[in-house]
């Protein structure tokens, strides 16, 4: 039999450690359903007040230091699995508006408000969205006009489309707004800036100029209070810019170390990637819940006469095929997933701390790689969160509608997560853009034989971009490639070439459909464009599906216990047929296989799922989360 | 132009009428949404005083006569556009109780009865699920054992797993139940019957023997008193079994028209199928909401510059492709299923008036068509419903998540109508062993070439009964049959051609699979069985594609006003491309169609969600919600 320890420290990963201790030391209380029959008032203090018990325990562990950037992100998976509310209302405070500061502020901010935004006795909000701009952050409108007279900045909302809209922490708790909003010096615009505005009094009044409205009951997420906020010409000192890419003199002069309106932009953007990739964490910890009560129901529960019950007369539900079909697929996405979101992590806390030890390094092509990376990760994850807690619901019928199973609370809170921190569509398209900016870099001089000897060389890395450092996925391709004659399907080199090959051709197709685009002819152009959507969004799902299946494989390689890479190989060759299954249409249109291989793949996706039956129990058990966290009625074996 | 009207009557099919009629008069303060922030009871409370006001208007118009069995389906569809609180509890009033006393009683019963549960004056529960067995109906263990002595029945749950479960009225309304139990007569065991069991007295005190419980909070439907039941030995007269099926005589004993139990039982639980068709119904009505909401959103909202949005700078949501593809193909699947349930619901008419004129016509073989039908478009009706809900909700973005934009409620009010009134999988399971003992009766005793033969015969429609009366979708096939030379893609003909063969293949393989299954093993023909249930859900979704897609080539076909029928014409080609498009892999994999062809779909598919795009807000128009049912702040044009 595997080791469940083992299982779990593949999916644990890098941070085992601070994993385990926050299961340990995590009071299971802060995962108590709120009671669905309390008023929204009492779930949001209930929340702040967790809030405030959980912050203690994870400063213990560091969680908060700005030195461990990747900290962060573990614990709020942590929290994810059982209390999205608090997942959500932490990250606003200190994800976002203790992030914020660190990353856009200077020194003072640094010392001088940061250390009260960690230690929750300064709250705060994030106030980019505005009603009328969600996605399209650059096109924000609320004005910060620096006025020479007073050395100060005027925040003004020049119109209601331009209130700042569900903005968390702002309805009840917030004292200090960081407004992103568009920064004119001297008659000059110079973009999207952050500043820091007080919006509350010690009293939890509203400021003078500053109206704050609340966003009332959502879809879930009861315990955050969003909300949206007002400016009328507020005045703030000069020095509440958060001015690290963009300052204001003592002489009130605008400067900037980047030139680019645009540039500027997206660097302050890049660096709150770590918000996207808690929010891609936490969904997939709660999908994990799901699956973990999903399987324990459907190992508890019995249903129908079938001879194959045996004694026991009735079939547990896991026994049935259909209910396999459900629940295993995504058991094994959910590990490559996890596996992803390692290698993810680690790239954050790399890049995050040569950012801290020399800040002057020039890393804009690897802060665009996992800001890339990041983007399109999260879209997958959390789509992956909302179809998993459906799925799972459903396979505990009428128990899973029941609030008390936390399915609920699961659903409705995590819901929002496909379209907040950036619309999953949106975010795909930024993932597969930048794919697109990258590759048309390399090629964008080639003529066609040019271009097809490049697609060539692609196969050895030149343009791929691979996980993990140890060289096992090139070797395993190489060897796929290298045995023509066997079933693709059999070998993990195979596996893996089919899987790559298909985000190669999209990538090749798309680049060459944008490249037919008019130059001289905008609108033109932009249907080009427009009619590409689907086949960007594609591309970039395509990769992130590599992007996990290769940080699975070399997980899995890691682990020596037979039992456990047994279990662990199969995991991986359902997650491989299931990705193939997916997009086995595409393989058949492209002629990369066989109608009668394509079968193949329905039929051995099934049998994998057979064959991992009998570990479903063991594969969520590594999940390792803890049972007093998901308190529940459902049939349990 | 085409015109909205014209469109609306193909939705609205023979029923135009009296949907027209409800529109009218039902009040729209019945669909206010409830106040997130109101307590359980105060959601009960105010659904049950809607159901009130509700039932005098539906009675004004015939909807609760027995001589009228379609009715009350057309209304349920108008509760299911906003009130799905509403239309559960009306459901399991009218629908359920009442239903159950009209269609399993006998004349005592409908005399003293019924006319209390339709006028809503004795307020009631369908008490059949228990907590152990809620797929599996046939095998509860609640016990009704008659005692001659006191010529009473005894109602008994034996253990607490027997306990009724999720039952709608019991927390708090009901007065009286429908109770499924076995039932015993002088040592004999005859298997599920349905008795009236009082179950609280005038004040709404439980009455001695029975244990009420409460659901309490639930994912959604918060006006719904969903409540457990349990028999302490309580005595009931012998004449409140509903004795239609199955009586005990004043010398107590028992008699049956029917002898087996299987048969019994299933002819009693078939004569409920409205409960499903209503269902299925309500759930395509609140897609069709969620559609109205996401499409009035994206041609209200703007976002980014785009050179294609010419002076308005930024680009409506709808006029980009990734929302095209997103809601589009809803709205064509929408239509469909509109088209088929109205079929359904025709059928249902006819077959229940016939029953009422002549009980003691042998209709099995019509019944049974009907429940097979059922079954299938509920699960794939509520499976749309849940899917595109979730679409939509994306669509919309934050606002989307917010609970005063409605689909809070939506989403989580349908959730469980997946898995009530009828597990979908175990539905489909249902659906399709119905066409397979269709099948395997007409040609279990067929040699190979006899089997081929009749695979050929069917094409002429002896196996496929086709949905409508006038020969159209006959006359459309033979054409597309015999112009084979051109794409089958182009002609309507080939497409049903198309649609079709897949249900035919399935189904021809389905029966070559379960035939191979060994007779005299149980265990080994089980084990076929199990391995055989992903194959019996796909052939039976295939089966209600296909005929959704006949009911709506039927109902376009009747349309003459050119613009109308163009447009609809557009509608239907995007629902075939649709259907084509999420099984090209199974079309591909059985040499339908080529790589090329295959790829034209994926392309065809694109190109009619952008042809569909002008006449978007006519599409939702002519589902002809009234506006103020679906009260919003979402953006709109």
């Amino acid at each position: 039999m595997a080791d469940v320890d083992v299982i779990r420290q593949v999916l644990d990963g890098p941070w085992a450690e601070l994993r385990q201790a926050l299961r340990r030391d995590l009071d299971p209380d802060l995962f108590i359903p709120l009671d669905p029959e309390n008023s929204l008032e009492e779930h949001r203090r209930d929340t702040t007040e967790r809030l405030l018990r959980a912050t203690e325990v994870i400063s213990t562990h560091n969680v908060l230091e700005p030195s461990e950037p990747a900290k962060l992100v573990i614990a709020s998976e942590m929290l994810g699995h059982a209390n999205l509310s608090l997942f959500v209302k932490s990250g606003v405070q200190f994800g976002l508006f203790a992030g914020v500061i660190a990353n856009l502020g200077t020194d003072r901010h640094r010392r001088d408000v940061l250390p009260k935004a960690l230690d929750c006795s300064l709250l705060g909000c994030f106030a980019m969205t505005e009603s009328d701009h969600g996605s399209d952050v650059q096109s924000l409108e609320t004005t910060a006009t620096y006025d020479p007279a007073t050395d100060e900045i005027v925040i003004t909302t020049p119109h209601p489309g331009a209130q700042k809209e569900y903005i968390g922490n702002a309805a009840r708790d917030g004292r200090m707004a960081a407004v992103f909003a568009q920064l004119e010096v001297d008659g000059t615009n110079h973009g999207v800036h952050c500043i820091l505005v007080p919006i509350r009094d010690e009293q939890g009044e509203a400021l003078p100029g500053v109206w704050i409205g609340d966003c009332g009951a959502k879809m879930g997420l009861p315990g955050v209070d969003n909300g949206q906020l007002r400016f009328d010409a507020v005045r703030v000192p000069r020095t509440n810019l958060l001015d690290r890419y963009g300052t204001i003199g003592e002489d009130g002069t605008y400067s900037s170390p980047i030139d680019s309106h645009n540039r500027r932009f997206f660097t302050m953007l890049g660096t709150l990637v770590r918000g996207r990739i808690s929010v891609g964490g936490a969904g997939a910890a709660a999908a994990r819940s799901g699956l973990t009560l999903a399987v324990q129901h459907a190992l508890g529960r019995r249903q129908f006469p079938n001879p194959l019950a045996g004694d026991e007369g009735e079939l547990l539900l896991l026994d049935y095929q259909t209910h396999q079909l459900k629940l295993l697929p995504l058991i094994a996405r959910s590990y490559a997933l996890a596996a992803a979101q390692n290698e993810l992590v680690g790239d954050l806390d790399r890049i995050e701390r040569r950012r801290l030890e020399s800040p002057e390094l020039d890393d804009e092509h690897d802060r665009r790689e996992l800001e890339a990376r990041a983007a399109g990760l999260k879209a997958v994850q959390t789509r992956h969160t909302t179809d998993t807690l459906q799925i799972c619901r459903e396979a505990c019928g009428g128990a899973g509608y029941m609030a008390v199973n936390r399915f609920a609370a699961l659903k409705a809170d995590t819901d929002v997560f496909t379209t907040f921190e950036g619309d999953n569509t949106v975010l795909l398209q930024l993932a597969g853009k930048a794919l697109l900016t990258r590759y048309q870099t390399e090629v964008s001089d080639l003529d066609p034989v040019g271009i097809a000897r490049f697609a060539a060389r692609q196969v050895t890395g030149a343009m791929i971009e691979r996980v993990g450092g140890s060289g096992l996925v090139q070797r395993l391709i190489a060897r796929g490639r290298s045995r023509e004659a066997e079933s693709p399907l059999a070998d993990r080199g195979g596996q893996l070439v089919l899987i790559e090959d298909r985000e190669r051709h999209l990538l090749d197709t798309l680049a060459a459909r944008m490249r037919s685009a008019p130059k001289d002819d905008p609108v033109a152009a932009a249907q080009v464009f427009n009619r590409c959507q689907d086949h960007l969004v594609a591309t970039a799902e395509a990769h992130v599906e590599r992007i996990a299946l290769e940080a699975l494989v070399e997980a899995v390689d890691e682990v020596g216990e037979p039992g456990a890479r047994e279990v662990l190989d199969l995991v991986c060759d359902l997650f491989v047929h299931d990705l193939l299954h997916r997009h086995r249409a595409w393989y058949l249109e492209h002629g990369r296989i066989s109608s009668g291989e394509s079968k193949d793949v329905v039929r051995r996706r099934a049998d994998l799922c057979a064959q991992l039956r009998p570990h479903a129990a063991l594969l969520v058990e590594a999940f390792a989360i803890p049972a007093p966290w998901l308190t529940n009625e459902l049939a349990t074996a």
